[in-house]
């Protein structure tokens, strides 16, 4: 049976990114392996994974690359974001990436409406 | 303990949509039902669960919704696209949806990296 990553924590964290065309698939895989050992150094990740797309549709916008990661609190996801582990793998990825973009939910079932509970436009 | 959707089956479908401004809250939540409901309708999809975007770095490109449909294979995502029931609903989104974009993957916690199996620019 095949095996299945498993999604844990309350909260996920969405990258989707636009990989640079000229990169080298060893440089790309050295900076995957470097994701794929944050958890190892930042205890607030809960999981992690990723993939390439693979839709048939062409309605990416041009993303290539989704990566999952995964925390028990909205609070976990600020102390991730300045982990100095993090800010340094960010540093890495940063000269191989065209674009991304981010977006940190918790998911539901529900139906139910969520208020609103901050401005999206804010920097903070 | 707070309960947590799972996500279950190989494959994840992620529609990022940007709802459009002037959408009452009941009519978004007319919408989020008739979603909620496809695994009702659509034996493949094994999972289905939603949620509104929390970030604070404003890096979500103006995308406020997150969707997350999981399937036990690459075809049975093909059969969703084209099921009635899918289609119905998505005329029913179209309306309310100023934008969107659609990422299919196969999570893996690997570092291998995957050969492009597909030409993404193709519309098939």
């Amino acid at each position: 049976m095949e095996e299945v990553p498993k999604s844990v924590g309350a909260y996920r964290h969405i990258i989707l990114a636009k990989m640079k065309d000229d990169v080298e698939p060893e440089e790309f895989e050295q900076i995957m392996k470097a994701f794929a050992n944050l958890p190892t150094l930042i205890p607030q990740i809960k999981s992690l994974h990723w993939g390439r797309d693979e839709s048939v549709k062409n309605k990416t916008q041009g993303f290539t690359h989704i990566v999952e990661v995964t925390f028990d609190s909205h609070e976990d996801i600020a102390i991730y974001y300045d982990h100095p582990a993090h800010i340094k793998f960010a540093w890495e990825l940063f000269p191989v990436v065209e674009d991304y973009l981010v977006i940190n939910y918790k998911p539901t079932t529900s139906v139910e409406i969520p208020q609103k509970n901050n401005n999206n436009n804010s920097s903070s």
